[in-house]
């Protein structure tokens, strides 16, 4: 069993959290909500699900999680504007522990300039940032380079799960 | 009196785009809104806003227009996902002729690539990403550089629309 921290903010696309949380949770391991404001209930873009924060992401620490999975949608535009939240994903990075990004999570690896180099995936209309920003782009369902899982969008998420629950067995 | 083409998309920020429009017009200047379906309502994230699209951006003539105006929020992300759209844009920075973005407007400039070795400004999230595009990023109300107008955020509106109408006058 691992422990899943989840970083995550308003406007997620919701699938794209509530899949792999569903399938994640059912495959026996813990998931972990880390947030910009604790105990703050955080709704999906379409408002068909809903998170509750389970500890701020400023305060959270590398070591305690096996995995780091960011759902889509625009919360890593979110995110990515909060530092603390850049360098929590900067800091998890540099351990080599799974990533998991689907849709625009792939933003928030980018502003913590941790894909240099990397073969990723992820949303259409951020192809371009993911190339500027040292990486090659493949448009896939999922994209696998040592520790990074990657997807480009909702109907990528059985693909996207079953190589996530792979890269924790 | 000048023509200016206005891009956007559902989910603008609705501010970004209603007050520099109301200015625009006051100030005898005509605008066309170009997007991805003709005659289409589109409306911005608060919901305060909407626009009827007039002209299909893949049928859109750059030649026409004077001047091009990219309101932010969620809309650029959208359009950026149109290879019709980031033509547009591309074909539009290649005439020399003004442009104004604001908040995240840069993400289409990006996509066309057109901003390497230019100074802009732009929605926080959004600066590693300007500069992974080979750009100079500046933290300030408004930045000018040649034609290109660029702005922050709704509370650098006025500095921004001020900036804008020189430019067309």
């Amino acid at each position: 069993m691992s422990r899943i921290a989840v970083l995550i903010d308003s406007m997620f696309e919701d699938p794209e959290y509530a899949l792999p949380a569903r399938d994640f949770t059912a495959a026996g391991h813990a998931l972990e909500h880390l947030g910009l404001k604790k105990g703050a209930e955080v709704r999906g873009k379409r408002n068909e699900a809903a998170v509750t924060i389970d500890t701020l992401v400023g305060e959270a620490l590398v070591d305690r999680y096996d995995a780091l999975f960011i759902p889509g949608g625009y919360s890593p535009d979110k995110l990515r504007a909060h530092q603390e939240a850049v360098e929590f994903v900067r800091r998890f990075a540099e351990t080599g522990k799974p990533i998991f990004v689907i849709c625009h999570g792939a933003q928030l690896l980018i502003s913590a300039d941790t894909i240099r180099g990397r073969t990723i995936t992820g949303w259409k209309s951020i192809t371009r940032d993911i190339k500027n920003a040292g990486a090659t782009y493949i448009d896939q369902e999922v994209v696998e380079d040592g520790n990074l899982v990657s997807s480009r969008q909702p109907s990528d998420i059985p693909a996207f799960v079953k190589a996530c629950l792979h890269k924790l067995s």
